[in-house]
């Protein structure tokens, strides 16, 4: 089967392009000695991580939700990170997976949450396996790493034989903003220090805290000093998208997956091509508008997946794509006749996969699979 | 089972609510003489059609995708509207529901593509049922209701035996934009107007032209006249949504579905309160981002659904929600402890609704039920 013959709008995965994401990125970490804990929420998808763990050096990996770790336990993984704060509904489902023989760690970042992980774990007979969060940039949870709060979450989970610390982790979600080398380099200095140093306090008060977890994709192709980390969680590097290529960690030629899309119709005097991939096809994140170059919902390519500088589909409903010239000036019309197929990069790739059950899996031309990934929760 | 024993994040949909609000369209649009053939594509689910059918005058139904149009035909309904302009790549799957005894009804606004439906359905004997889609207001596709591209389509389709013309069709998409009854009544009346002049002309030129159908949920609530209108297309009333209530055609009791989520930390020095829905259970839609009050990613109800007044989760990542004061004071801390459950209204019912496989169905506190609903294409 060719790419022509696929049915409109649907999400399409160069093998190649991701394959080779995934080796630099496993290349990059061993080369400064760390090891990888990938993340699966862009993902989502066995297929993919069957490609990621064949490029070590990598450890388990981390999970956003729940169905994603039962999922990747159903196939055969053991070793996973929930690195969304853990909550007491949660308590459950967490310890059946311990119970089945899941290495599951969760993480938290309060007294309150500590003390009702272990008397739940009391309770159950578990002792489950805690990581603190720090909060390294403001960007959403986590204690301080110099703060007395870390030390009263380690004392809190150490008094109870239903927890066990196991260290911390943070996520530089800041970093996100950057666009110079230069703010990469030190939002990954600072991750990485920041971390270090909460592990070093936790064990100069006593507490055994083996593990110093970090990671983002765009920390995790900055650092360059992975002294006493033992695990960089990047996601996002599988894929790339336009907000990755606007920090500056990725080119167009990286981003390996696109939407498939067909034209439906022109709006000749106001300069539109419709097409048939509107928001739903490429999911409502705009993650390009607080970049230099608003791309709208994406970047356009031809279906070979070689960009049509300039254009983008800056207007969306749930069905319609709208596809203008960024300059205002007049679409070329002969490359997107009624009937034509185009490619349309994404923003945010974690974002625009969610809206599909499965992968179009592609090499050149050529469809060589269709691999399915779970959503929900 | 109680609505506190549901896993969070996940999506609510409050019977009593949808059954009021299909009711109250129903009623309406039988006062004025007219008939409605709903949108699916905020539900997409079988369950609610049900009730959507059992209050008339309805006539088949309205879809977005092939996807929905093969489901509900699967499951019963036999009249149906693709209104997103057809292309050459969906011919195929529009012919096969067709031959299985579908009425299946397909839209276009170019004589290009008129031209090669037409052709398409004699090649395979069938005879496609077209309406020609009208721009009202400039918002997205179809011909202009009183230009010569409107008759030349006509008879492109006129010459051929693959493709009967039906009618015309449009959707006041600007409508959405309006927030005032006498802009939501202009917008009605240009609406109706422009798409009954359509089909006059097209009549006056020799073609048969018996359906003439319009449809928003903004207009379909302000429309008074629907003389010499055949159907009716709102979609969104059945759930109603805090965009539609800055429309002014809801109010906040009449919002069917919340997202459930769960408090799972306090970084009480930034005023946050973070909860297990990120914009993947809400969806990335911002529309209230526009509108005179910015509800960010949604509003906040306690678990019971009553409105906390001025509480809204205003940033969020992927499986983290923020909430915040609007006004930038301090949240009720001691009404969003750790570990409590909250409801969050969302801008876009459509969008939010799509992030889930299902809705969780209530009654007062009661989970009475669990329908599935469909997605992709």
């Amino acid at each position: 089967m060719k790419i022509h013959d696929l049915q409109t709008p649907c999400l399409l995965l160069d093998r190649r392009k991701m394959t080779e994401n995934i080796r630099r990125m496993a290349d990059r970490i061993d080369r400064l000695g760390g090891v990888l804990r990938p993340h699966v929420k862009t993902h989502k998808s066995i297929d993919v991580w069957r490609h990621v763990e064949k490029y070590g050096p990598v450890r388990g990996l981390t999970v956003s939700t729940m169905r994603e770790a039962a999922y990747f336990f159903e196939h055969g993984v053991k070793d996973i990170l929930y690195a969304v704060g853990v909550s007491p509904g949660k308590f459950e489902a967490v310890a059946e997976l311990i119970t089945r023989g899941c290495a599951l760690t969760v993480t938290l970042d309060s007294v309150e949450m500590a003390e009702r992980l272990a008397r739940d774990g009391e309770a159950r007979g578990v002792a489950y396996p805690v990581l603190i969060e720090l909060d390294v940039d403001g960007h959403r949870a986590g204690v301080d790493p110099k703060g007395r709060l870390l030390l009263d979450i380690a004392a809190a989970l150490g008094a109870s034989s239903g927890a066990t610390l196991r260290g911390v982790m943070t996520h530089a979600g800041e970093s996100y903003l950057c666009d110079t080398a230069e703010g990469l380099a030190a939002a990954a200095r600072q991750e990485r220090d920041s971390t270090v140093l909460a592990a070093k306090r936790l064990r100069a008060a006593g507490h055994d805290a083996p593990v110093v977890s970090i990671g983002s994709t765009p920390t995790a192709c900055a650092v360059e000093d992975l002294t006493d980390v033992t695990e960089v969680r990047p996601g996002v590097y599988t894929f790339y998208d336009l907000v990755m290529r606007g920090v500056g960690v990725c080119a167009t030629e990286d981003i390996a997956v696109s939407v498939l899309t067909s034209v439906i119709g022109h709006q000749k005097e106001r300069g539109w091509a419709l097409v048939d991939a509107g928001w739903m096809a490429m999911s409502r994140d705009r993650g390009t508008a607080g970049q230099s170059v608003d791309y709208g919902y994406g970047e356009v390519c031809d279906a070979n997946g070689a960009p049509m500088k300039g254009l983008a589909v800056m207007r969306a409903n749930q069905e319609h794509g709208v596809i203008v010239r960024q300059d205002g000036g007049e679409p070329p019309w002969d490359s997107l006749p009624i009937g034509a197929m185009a490619r349309i990069l994404p923003n945010h790739a974690c974002a625009t996969a969610a809206q599909y059950a499965e992968y179009k899996v592609i090499d050149g031309e050529d469809v060589v699979g269709v691999w399915p990934r779970i959503g929900g929760w």
